[in-house]
Parts: C-alpha cells; structure tokens; sequence
C-alpha cells in the first residue's frame, strides 16, 4: 500500500553511540536508515546526553564486556541475520576490538554465502588534523580494518591509517591506493576533502569561488589498484554535527540499493566487488555516493535555514545578567542545538532529493605528480 | 515538498527500555513518533539484547543516577523545550521516582504557559493478572500518577491502581471513576480489556463471536465525573510484544494533532481538557484513540501475515539434533522474532490506515448493576 521509495529489505546491525537529543551516531544513523525502510538493530557504544559539540554532556560509555554481552544476546536467541553491519563510534580500543570481533563473527556465519553480509565500518577516530579518542585506538582499528569492506574515513582519518599526509591530488590518490593495498579493502570513501586547501600550483580554484567539498571513492580492480571516482558539491556555510553518521547510514541503504540494481551475480560477490570492465563511474559505490550525496545537500540546506529561522527567533533577554564568558556559552550552546540536523520532517529530501550530483572518474596518471 | 501526512511538530521527550534487537520500549515508541513527524529526545532506562519475551535476554540496566544524570545533561544545555512527555517501562522504583522528578521538573518549567507541556505516562507493572515488576514499582507509580495528564494503563494496572478488580462494565466504569478521583488525572485511557470475560449476565458475547478487544477512555468533566467512550475492535489472534508502546507514542502524536484541531483556546487550556459541553465521543482523546487504534490494526495484521510467511519459510532441519527442551525453545524464539512488529516498510498504514474504528459513548447510568 504504501508508495514510499524504499530500498531493498535490508537488516543492518548498526554500532554506534546513542544521545538523547539530537542526532548522531547511532541516533541519526539508525532514523535515516529506517526512514530508507531498513530494519535496524542499534548497538549503542555510549549514552550521552547530548552530542560533545556542545562542550558539554553527561551520560554514559558501555564497556567492551558491556557492547560484547549485547551481541551475545542477540546470538542466544538467533536474532543475527543481518545483511549489513555499520559501525561506527567505539569508545575505546577494547570497544574497537569488540566491535571488531563481532563484525568477524558475522562474517564467519556469512562465508558460506558470499555477498549476504557486507560491514561498512567508520573508522572514528578524529578530524581537522588531530585525534579525540585515546592513541590506542589507532592500532585497534588498524588491526580490524582489513575485515571490513568498505570504511568511511574522513581526510584526517586517510592520512592516519595511509600514513600519507594529503595536501594534493596526487597525495590523496596515492593515499587510497595505499589504504586498499595495506588492509586489503575492496571498498574506501574519504567523506570529505577541501581541495581548496591543497597548494598544488595544478589547482586553480580561487580564494572567492564558492567553497566545495570533494568527496573520492574507489573499488579496487581484480588486481589491487584503484578505481576512482570523484564528486564535488557546494560545501554549505555551517558545521553540522552527525553529518559523517549520515553518510554512513545513506551509503548502506544506497549501496545495497545499486548493487541490487546490478546483474544477480554481483550480490552474491564476495565484497560486492564489480567486474573489472565496470569504469569507476559506473560502479554502484559511485551511483550509490552521488545518491547519498544529494539527500544529504537537500536536508543540511533545509537544516541551515531552519537553523537561521530558530537563532533569528531567539529570545536573548535571559542572557543579560550572564557574564561575558557566560554569554559565549549560552550563544553557542544554541548554535548547536540549531544546527541539530532536521530530519523528522524533511524525510521526502532524504528519500527523493531535488538536486543531481555527477561522479567523474579520476584517472591516477593524470594526476600531476603521481607516481606509483 | 514532503507530502507526507504528519502531526503538528511535536518535541517530544521518550523515556523508556530500549532494546537493540526488535521494536518493544523506546525503540518503539521513537521510531513510531519519528515516523509521524515528532522530534524525539530518546532517555533509555535499559540497554537490552532483545525483549523479555523471548524468556532470555543480557544487557544493562540504567540507575536512578544514571537516569537523573542524562536530564540534568539536557538541562545543563538547554535541551529541555519539550512539548509532550512520555514515559513508559523503568526498571526500578528509584527508577520511577526518578522519571517522576524529570515529568515535574518539566511542568515546573512549562507552568506559565497551560498546555505548553502534557505528559503521557504508562504506567507499566504488569499484564493479565501479575506484576511483573517489584513490589514498590506500584506504590512509586501511585506517588507521580497525579502529576500526569493522560495515563495508560492496561487492564490489570487498572485494577493496580483502583484497588477495584475489574470483571464487569460496571466495575470497569467504576475503576475509571476511581482513577480520575484519586489521582486527580485528567485523562484515562485503559488499553486493553477483554470484555468476552466477563461474566455479566448482561453480556450477549458468545463464545463462537470473533473476538473483540475493548478500549476504553474518558476525559473528567469540571465536576470530575467521567467522560466515558468505548471502541471495540477485532482482536487479531496473535501475541505482539511492544503493542502498548506502540498505542502510547501514537496517542501522543494523534491527541495532539486532535488537539490542534481544535478550538486554540483548548491548546492553551491545562491538561487540555475541553469544555463540559463537548461529548464523550467528540473528545480530541476520544478522536485520537479512533485513529490509533486503526493504525495499529492495519499495521499489526500486516505484522501477521508477515509473520506467517517468515514462520512457513523456516528450515527447521537443523533442529534435529536437539533435544525435546531445546526444540520447544527453538519454536519460542522463532514465533517471538517472526512476530517482532513490522514498522519500517508499513509507514503507509501507520500514517493513514485503511480501517475505521468508531467511539460510542457510554454512560455510567446505562450499565447495570453501577451505583455511585
């Protein structure tokens, strides 16, 4: 009866942290896959009150004895057929290995039928060049990574687990190349990346052009190297928080939904790993990021208005007998709960967004600079 | 641009269980809200693998501190706008005390503006004759009932909290009767009775009838007397867990959209209790529950043949090795995962069902054997 546009059935095991209000982690990753018309189980790896861009939060984080007990619970009672895992936030290196451990479990109970579960996994461990979790979770998700197959990091992220720092085209290409060879993954997004920044004398985006955001992807071929793909999109003017959440739980439901699309065989592909004679625009990573890609732009641009509409609206007249740093408190303790990704309501931008982004294929020889 | 066919926006503050596995508790209720359009602050009093019925579950309970801790989090920042309240399942009397203290905090808040802040609170101990909670849960929930203004009780809470044991229509209304008088509570709605049971020689049930579920609800004139109104719908043959948080997220969303519909003046009335004028059946509660009570149905007995389907499709060859115990247990928990309520892909008739349910009115004067 109902007309939504849905994707495939898919059960996701989703791992990530919880908040009260708002929406990240799991919050946001498990509403927008549901709201795709996944059926979501959420593991939740803390509980807060509210997400840590504010400055301030109080709760809890689950233990890897906590977060393992949970998973042991559902194998109990035989509630593990999942077609997709996505794991996100991991509160520490043991929850890391925990979480790890589980994606391994889920893929023994899997090998029999190769394509049938499928673990993306969010490498969460930092941005805009440092770390905010503890050092040891670096090597605890570089000891589980090349189990997954397809992880999301952010540029910091690729530079942390390639080891290259990407300050160009040519840095950036060599990095993914270096991550699919290292941990041996089919499948890698770097959510985010300012070209702007990059000071390759090749790059003749001005100072005063609007600002984009590139984001590059890439399935490797049958003998290791890189297909890639490239797409840019305007960059908005505001931080949003949850946003790396979004497109993990976009990129399960968007994938699967391309893959689907494909010939039969590649779904039941180890890895839903295409042909080689798939160019990279073509593959369905590429179909399924422009995908993602819109949805997001639709609903971050409807969250920045609603955003503007709320902090014009506020009533600052409580404010007045705070000090000066009391003030800045309060001015960005509002900013953040303005700029809480509007969802609920903005469901049709997320299924059916208004706006077409285009993947180009990016060929590393014609990177200036690359060697391989 | 969404077409979608949503309440009025609606922040709203859920605490109760949340299960990783399934639709019972929070992951219910958030997600049935979600799904109608509210903004929803999600507090989890427990941190299960599966819901109880299945006879094993592991994970966590949350304290009372832990409890109180999350609010005073939201509180600290600011997130505290909420419109509606609801609380369902927690797991200790300290718990229940704690939820209290956050619903009266919250109408502290609210107390100069009437209306701005209603609190729906299901008052959950136990089913079909036995407590399934301790002891002092009961005297902890007689203690904040009347600082609620809808409560939800099935019928055995009902009899709980009356003191009156219910077997009868005339018992019934006598048990509502009590209920508003005692607690002072503006709003009544018992979730679920079995009229078939009752042993009234007035009763014209028969055995062979299709069973009926009879829901009953009543708004307290200013006198206190009783507003009472009954719907009957056929009882589907199947046990589902989480149906009464189901009912209780989507009260909240339909007693607000009827109360929207209304006259503003009723929006800005305490409680929202509508004039002495307005009759029993065209009470916005009485509207509400008309279309809750639709929308489940639709959805449940789609859960049914859903649940059909996956129980035929089961390859029970495995379980030839198990003993006669382990089998019986095998069937358990296969028919409480096959019966897990289907949400996600049955939007549709949760947003508009294909049924309609009528209210009657039901005057205390009419049954027989009630006395004053």
């Amino acid at each position: 009866m109902s007309a939504d546009p849905l994707v495939p059935e898919t059960r996701v095991l989703a791992i990530a942290s919880h908040v009260v209000y708002g929406y990240v982690g799991n919050k946001m990753a498990t509403l927008v896959m549901q709201l795709l018309g996944c059926d979501v189980a959420a593991l939740n790896t803390v509980h807060f009150s509210n997400h840590t861009g504010y400055g301030q939060f109080k709760g809890t984080r689950a233990t890897a004895e906590q977060i393992t007990e949970l998973y042991e619970g559902l194998c109990q009672s035989h509630l593990t057929d999942f077609d997709v895992m996505l794991s996100g936030y991991a509160p520490s290196a043991a929850a890391v290995e925990a979480v790890g451990a589980i994606g391994m479990d889920l893929q023994r109970k899997a090998e029999k039928n190769p394509g049938s579960f499928f673990w993306v996994l969010d490498p969460v461990m930092g941005d805009q060049g440092r770390l905010y979790v503890n050092d040891e979770v670096v090597p605890a998700y570089k000891k589980i990574i090349h189990h997954a197959d397809l992880i999301l990091p952010n540029q910091f992220e690729a530079e942390v687990l390639s080891g290259t720092k990407i300050t160009s085209l040519s840095t950036l290409a060599a990095a993914i190349t270096a991550i699919h060879a290292t941990y041996n993954i089919p499948h890698v997004i770097i959510t985010s990346v300012d070209i702007s920044k990059f000071t390759s004398p090749s790059q003749s985006t001005s100072q005063s052009a609007p600002k984009t955001l590139t984001i590059i992807g890439s399935t490797t071929r049958s003998d290791g190297s890189p297909r890639l793909f490239r797409i840019d999109v305007p960059a908005l003017d505001c931080y949003f928080s949850g946003t790396g959440d979004m497109f993990a739980a976009l990129i399960v439901a968007r994938l699967r939904e391309a893959v689907f699309a494909e010939d039969p065989v590649l779904r039941g592909t180890r890895s839903w790993v295409s042909p080689d004679r798939v160019g990279a625009t073509d593959l369905p990573l590429a179909r399924a990021t422009v995908r993602v890609l819109a949805s997001m732009h639709c609903v971050l641009e409807k969250t920045m208005e609603e955003r503007d509409a709320e902090l014009r609206a506020v009533d600052a007249r409580g404010d007045e007998g705070l000090s000066e740093e009391e003030k800045v408190k309060r001015v960005h303790l509002r900013k953040s709960k303005a700029a809480e990704v509007r969802l609920v309501r903005n469901v049709g931008f997320l299924r059916e967004p208004t706006v077409v982004f285009e993947a180009v294929e990016w060929r590393e020889e014609d990177l200036p600079g690359f060697s391989n």
